[in-house]
């Protein structure tokens, strides 16, 4: 059984009151707790030795990781994040050291963001550091943006590069947060996520659960640097184009747009955040079926980015 | 380095911002996001197989444990439960069905409260089942009852018995959610914790930081049945009485009322809860030190409950 297959069964019949906007199925939860004019986001995440980094990782990498990726959950609502709680596992006789230094870095990465640590848990997970985060934030009732509310003829775009990001990147990214605000504030996106286990898999709960599809444009994916010299240095490597499809942990924001505001969007974009790409990379269609076009002509898209337990 | 120091450590410089009303050091973080008349409570908590549970536990009690838990320090603010997510480290290979009945014995559990579960994350842990709960609730503001607020003179007042719960109330105990709400609406506690660790160390956070002591009468502790049979059938084992001050896992509700409502106060409860019992078991002191009153005379309190990491 995989994650997905998990998360299916788990969410059939849970518990819900009138205060949930939106329960499981999007980056965050979002709840109505009477906040004049807006909403609350919830979101969880947790990172494991071994898995997410590895004893070889600085320490303030991983705290800055453990952060940044419910951070940028909260980008993809639209949101900003106000407070977060920790829960540590920890092995019997762990460095302290190594956990301040964790602490460093998800202090910093919070601090930078406006984000208050408000306390948390420590408990033992003998063999491995568990870092498990929880993080609050807030969103306009009106600027709330979810996965679903992609329409027929909507552009497709995403933010910075994609693949290769195990090089670094998905240690030390910075969620896209201010990125997010100013797209709701300016070009409100009609559905977005933000990109953990690649846009081959990522761009589905996006289309699918509306029977829509779409067709996107393979000289127009933005691929990473790292993902290009990975794929030039290794001939048995995956090839860069898949690698950008495929890979995960890249964090960048995927979203659509009402047709017509691409150049507008694209020009506001740059001025705004000339350093970072912002891709058009294909558009919505009316019937399902995700397709990639290259010079040969049209591909299904591969089925499956990173799935977890696989 | 044991749970208490570390944490000491970890909550030095942590980056807070407006919205934080009250932060680490507390039963739950409280937040002010501007709901009217109301702060947010927000709390994780988490339990790990082979510290907080076996392979044996049923898988019910599992999830009704580490969501109680959470509740549990909802009650110890005087708070109502609105929401929680669930995160779940699951070694690979985990069985479907066993995951299914934690939810179960969760989900039963919060709809019995009115908590939504709107959500969360599974990840590998690859040894051992990990299950870390985030909720949040609810308090209006001049009901949130903290830790801080004791005075010399104060009657110190516990919950139900106490001790010997690792024969069974560890994991299926019933979070004191409306005894609390009860309290703080016609009784308003000074100060108020949950029981975790064991009376002896959970009665100092009450005290320790304002410089007050306390001396309490060994014959008003309410010990439970479990520890009494426990203690008379194991000569090896702790006494029934220290077994009741430092077992831990009670999840009990322990907190102080000002000078002359002791009667009133226990009257009403028994008419409002007649089959849990409250007892009044000392007086807040004006100086430090906590002391236990006994037929040979006064005797320091052990130092210590059940310390994580020891």
């Amino acid at each position: 059984m995989n994650e997905l297959e998990l998360i299916q069964l788990l969410t059939r019949n849970l518990p819900a009151n009138d205060t949930v906007v939106t329960g499981p199925g999007d980056d965050c939860a979002v709840l109505n707790l009477g906040i004049p004019g807006k909403h609350l986001l919830f979101k969880t995440d947790a990172v494991v030795e071994g898995i997410h980094f590895t004893r070889e990782t600085p320490p303030e990498k991983i705290g800055h990781k453990a952060l940044a990726r419910c951070l940028s959950d909260i980008a993809a609502m639209g949101g900003t994040p106000t407070s977060a709680l920790v829960t540590l596992g920890l092995p019997k006789g762990f460095d302290p050291a190594l956990i301040q230094s964790i602490y460093a870095g998800m202090n910093q990465l919070a601090a930078r963001h406006g984000v208050a640590i408000v306390g948390g848990e420590t408990t033992t997970n003998p063999e491995r550091v568990l870092i498990s985060i929880a993080l609050l934030g807030l969103v306009p009732v009106n600027q709330c943006t979810r996965r679903s509310g992609s329409q027929a003829g909507d552009g497709i775009f995403v933010t910075g590069t994609l693949g290769g990001s195990i090089a670094g990147r998905h240690l030390d990214f910075e969620p896209r947060l201010a990125e997010a605000r100013w797209l709701v504030e300016n070009f409100p996106p009609h559905a977005m996520i933000d990109l953990s286990d690649g846009l081959a898999s990522d761009i589905r709960p996006l289309l699918e659960p509306q029977q829509l599809g779409a067709e996107l444009l393979a000289t127009a994916i933005p691929i990473s640097r790292d993902a290009k010299l990975f794929a030039k240095e290794n001939p048995s490597a995956k090839p860069a184009l898949l690698a950008a499809l495929t890979d995960g942990e890249d964090f960048e924001l995927l979203f659509t747009q009402p047709p017509g505001v691409a150049v507008k969007l694209l020009d506001g974009w740059k001025a705004q955040f000339p350093d970072t790409p912002l891709a058009c990379i294909g558009k919505v269609l009316a019937r399902p079926g995700i397709t990639l076009r290259d010079a040969t002509g049209l591909k299904p898209m591969p089925t499956h980015g990173y799935v977890h337990f696989a």
